[in-house]
């Protein structure tokens, strides 16, 4: 395989739909900062507005790093396997860490406040999100950047990460639209049918949600943009497709 | 190509995971079923009760029978293809005619009680997917089973009506759930927080419409489970490709 085959260039749709994921992305988190500010008071770490940074954390970490995230493999594609693998790492790690801020804001809010904990479908699917997006990070790095598994054993997980991946995006999508939902209903619930411009700007918040996950599927999915692999990928790949005959997944 | 290898038989962990979903399926439009009846006061095209028809046929049209819809080929395996899109056409229909049903519900409801229509985020995400639903639904009839669609025209829309096929059963369960979430929160706001168990059946009703998603999601995109071409199709295909060679979608 020569080198241009190995290192071609990103195809030019691809490259229209990373700037409409990178748009949304952008928006849904400056939309989530408006609503915070424009109609619940700003964000701080005491009284009221501690609740404030949960919204802004988790739709930081939980919807634009975790789906940039996913999108590494199909950015960078000429560069080094491992160097692509250290940054999806690193992206989904700042993820979880700004995440984690998130969570320990609202549960320290309804702590100071007297609210009762974990009660709604908003939470249960939250905290479901966010327990396997850490446990889907540890067995990521174990698997793939802790030098001990085999190739063999990465070919088999690899499936599985990938599925599990686009799947946490999706409910970490449908939990901010359950929690979206929830706040509008404990905060306008009388106004909300009058379409005040709150709830205007909250739905259309969740609908560019679900557009920039419908985008970040889409990339994903298409088999033509996956990341090619690289000449000595390929090379070992066949090597051990020779030594393992009938032993890889895809074999069967 | 000899028969065995023409009509293999169904995967043994397909069969396996197929169980499991219809497990979910049947239990989620059980579950919704036993809300409404014991906590809802039942189900009637009258008065209060008429809302308690939306949630029920919303789950069984545009969850349960759309999602079997999707398993409709890797389910008839061996039977011919034209079967198969007939089948996957009429379930399809079947839900679309069962959640017009629930719309219709919904809206007659609304109007007896005087109340707005269409301000929430459940229902500008719901109403977006029983729209597109609907839009996917005449696509898939004109290019698959309308005579009219050449074989190049249905072979690069294919991958859009599968993306966009998944994506849709996605945002009905998503709608589903803040259906859930804001019917909880009109009807036992002052009591939800107490863990009441209305409240834990609806979460978990929730949280099992995730994991039927999650089951039929993981079932569509095993490439080693999906319906094998049938020799005749193979050799229509071949034929095709040797045609047209460099115009099919999938070598550019």
């Amino acid at each position: 395989m020569d080198d241009s085959l190995s290192r071609p260039p990103t195809p030019a749709g691809l490259s229209c739909y990373l700037a409409i994921s990178q748009l949304l992305g952008l928006t849904v988190v400056a939309m989530t900062g408006a609503w915070m500010g424009q109609y619940r008071g700003g964000i701080a770490w005491e009284n009221l507005l501690q609740f404030n940074v949960h919204p802004l954390c988790m739709v930081i970490g939980m919807v634009f790093l975790q789906g940039d995230a996913l999108l590494v493999y199909r950015v960078f594609r000429n560069e080094s396997k491992r160097s692509a693998k250290i940054l999806h790492g690193l992206l989904h790690a700042f993820a979880l860490v700004i995440a984690l801020v998130g969570v320990i804001a609202v549960f320290d809010y309804h702590r100071k406040q007297g609210f009762a904990d974990m009660y709604s479908l908003h939470s249960w699917c939250g905290i479901t999100a966010f327990s396997l997006y850490f446990l889907q990070w540890l067995l990521g790095f174990s698997f793939f950047l802790f030098p001990g598994a085999s190739f063999s054993l990465r070919s088999k997980y690899k499936a599985q990460h990938v599925f599990f991946g686009a799947f946490l995006l999706v409910l970490s999508i449908a939990a901010c639209l359950l929690g979206i939902l929830e706040l509008l209903l404990f905060s306008i619930r009388t106004t909300y049918s009058s379409f005040v411009p709150e709830g205007i700007l909250a739905n259309v918040l969740g609908l560019l949600l679900v557009a920039f996950g419908l985008v970040i599927g889409y990339i994903l999915t298409r088999e033509e943009w996956k990341r090619p692999p690289a000449a000595e990928e390929l090379a070992l790949s066949m090597d051990f497709k020779t030594l393992t005959n009938g032993e890889s997944p895809s074999s069967s």
